[in-house]
């Protein structure tokens, strides 16, 4: 007897539901890596990827995850010596500062708190004062929902002649990315969040300069397998061989672009914006605290306090068990305090809001939370009606 | 318009083709790779994998590919200053070696002629002469098509204290590992050859020992996304998260090992060697020249020397568009010398058997070889149907 997969709303920081055109179209049969016809489908990706990332520069995808897309460019993008910024505002920018330190890496972390956004004035006087050469950033903190001023950051970077790399795991076909207008040098994401396909992917951008800056090197990456020349080279037309492609993810990466365009990208963004704001009006009607600014909450992930009294594990396991809805956990800091609701991709949909709104409200009450039956639902409802019909 | 995803009959080093019903179990809804019924399948799967490895230690799947394994490996089982020899007969041993190059380990490298196997004496003076605390070797060169030697190069780590790094991307499922009877420290693999299953896992072996020296390791792996310790942290019982995990690969991968003990481990095997000594001896009715000594040869991938007069480039590109067929070329001092096929897991039967022994009958009388028209599909069908009719 083997272990069934269980029916799921997944409403975590990720993966989201996928697409079912998506998982369809990831069972298409094998075909080579190096399969001619193989190059035609890569070609189509990286075109759709890097209108996505609104760049001229070169677009592909990674053979692992979005933690493979930080590390390839923490690994790629620094040399020995030379000083790298990163900009710390919650658990992931950790995790850089983690493998920063392990690739000894010449690193220092400018440190905001958490659930702030990146300050510009503190890292204007920063840079001023240095010779930093990569600065990196995280344009949606997945541990915190904030949104970081990326634009702001990319005229800095420009002003004082830093690469800069940009995590946007969480960021890619949710909110807009102007890679080039932005100036970024680099920037990494993931196939599971609002681009809804299965994980197993990080799709990336790179500029020309940067991966000059890795031809001109003195010392090759330290990691072959996540060196970002060499994948550039087997997606580039003359496709040299490097990591074998998972071509089926590639199929399911394809797959989700296409659904994004014919979605229209501006009207994707707009579903995040109205689910999140249905979502968040309707937490509030809970009496429940967001504690991020509105003017710096992500759409595709909420962050809202755990109330006195509730606890953590056993409501997130009653949401699991009797209504099969999956949530994030707070992390580091913010573990034990927070749960972390992700609208993103193909789990950002109406049905999704009621259905969590109408959970929170049975466990809370069930938990004694004097709540207005019915109040959050009507309120989420009034908003998603403002603008329906849709043809999502 | 999007390029449709073509007829293909996979015959070359990997991927193979999937299993049908592997393709429908990885199209399954995404579930968060944090849900505790997730948990459960990893434990299905890991329980698996160290079936086929044969290891009373711990199995389970990294985020990446094959050489995502290789580079894991080399990453965490030596540090600084420690001695570490690669036995190289093969491309992908001179992966090992550019891996660790750049990794800047303190290694050596005992090189052999291409399509011989590693030789034991030279080994043993190698390390009785030495201070080498870890040995890496190919089980299955899929670049040369030779097998080597692992049970009895395990035994010469044993005797002189060295780990014992083993590449089984292309034997897992398709010829026996004994992991811990040979004294293997770690051992990876990949996905999509014998097991039949798309590209984009490596599912690896560790034991104890290796466990505990990356543990004790004075300054930790280089590589955060490949620290293996990590990974089997996620992969253990407390579900420390680390990378986000390719669930649908997962299901994938729990149904290409299901599928595998279906059949039986045995019977399997015995499939491999059997389709292999059917197509063998139809590429010498051919005339065709195999390189490599009986004796050491794989069953999974045959390589065979490109008769004189005929073009590489072009007579894999007529296999391709008039037959669907993809064969592998030569790499590396193989290049423009050798064709590469493989019978690996769902292309590993009687069909793919004929379909190209009737393809390279075709092209090689096209190309004006004189062959006894039906003589190569007559002698693999014998070969065939003296042990048919069998389950698969």
């Amino acid at each position: 007897m083997t272990k069934n997969i269980p029916r799921r709303i997944i409403l975590g920081p990720g993966p989201s539901s996928a697409h079912p055109r998506i998982l369809k179209a990831m069972s298409n049969p094998v075909m080579g890596y190096l399969d001619p016809d193989f190059f035609e489908i890569l070609e189509e990706v990286s075109g759709m990827l890097s209108m996505l990332y609104n760049t001229e520069g070169t677009s592909f995808a990674i053979a692992g995850t979005g933690s493979a897309g930080m590390e390839a460019g923490l690994n790629c993008l620094a040399e020995d010596g030379e000083d790298v910024l990163i900009c710390n505002n919650g658990y992931f920018c950790e995790r850089m500062i983690m493998m920063a330190e392990r690739l000894n890496l010449n690193y220092s972390s400018l440190n905001f708190e958490w659930g702030t956004a990146i300050d510009l004035d503190l890292l204007e006087n920063k840079l001023k004062n240095s010779n930093i050469k990569l600065v990196t950033a995280i344009h949606a903190e997945t541990s915190t929902g904030v949104i970081n001023p990326i634009a702001e950051i990319g005229q800095l970077c420009k002003k004082y002649g830093a690469k800069f790399m940009v995590d946007c795991v969480t960021s890619l076909a949710g909110i807009e990315i102007k890679f080039d207008e932005w100036n970024i040098d680099y920037a990494y994401s993931g196939t599971q969040k609002c681009l809804a396909a299965p994980p197993g992917l990080s799709p990336v951008a790179i500029s020309e300069k940067a991966l000059d800056y890795i031809r001109n090197r003195e010392e090759a990456p330290s990691s072959w397998y996540l060196d970002l020349l060499g994948i550039s080279e087997y997606w580039g037309k003359d496709h040299i061989a490097h990591q074998t492609t998972p071509v089926n993810l590639v199929y399911a990466l394809r797959e989700a672009l296409q659904i994004t365009f014919e979605e229209g990208i501006e009207s994707k963004f707009q579903r995040h914006e109205l689910m999140s704001k249905a979502l968040k009006s309707g937490l509030k009607s809970l009496c429940l605290e967001l504690p991020v600014d509105e003017s710096i909450a992500l759409n595709q992930l909420t962050v809202v306090k755990i109330p006195e009294g509730i606890d953590d594990e056993s409501f997130r396991t009653d949401l699991l068990r009797n209504y099969l809805i999956e949530i994030g956990r707070g992390l580091g800091e913010f573990s034990g305090k927070v749960w972390r609701i992700g609208l993103m991709g193909e789990s950002c949909v109406a049905s999704s809001v009621f259905g969590i709104l109408n959970a929170f409200e049975n466990l809370l009450i069930k938990n004694n939370y004097e709540i207005e039956k019915g109040s959050s639902l009507s309120s989420a409802s009034s908003i998603i009606n403002s603008e329906f019909p849709r043809p999502y």
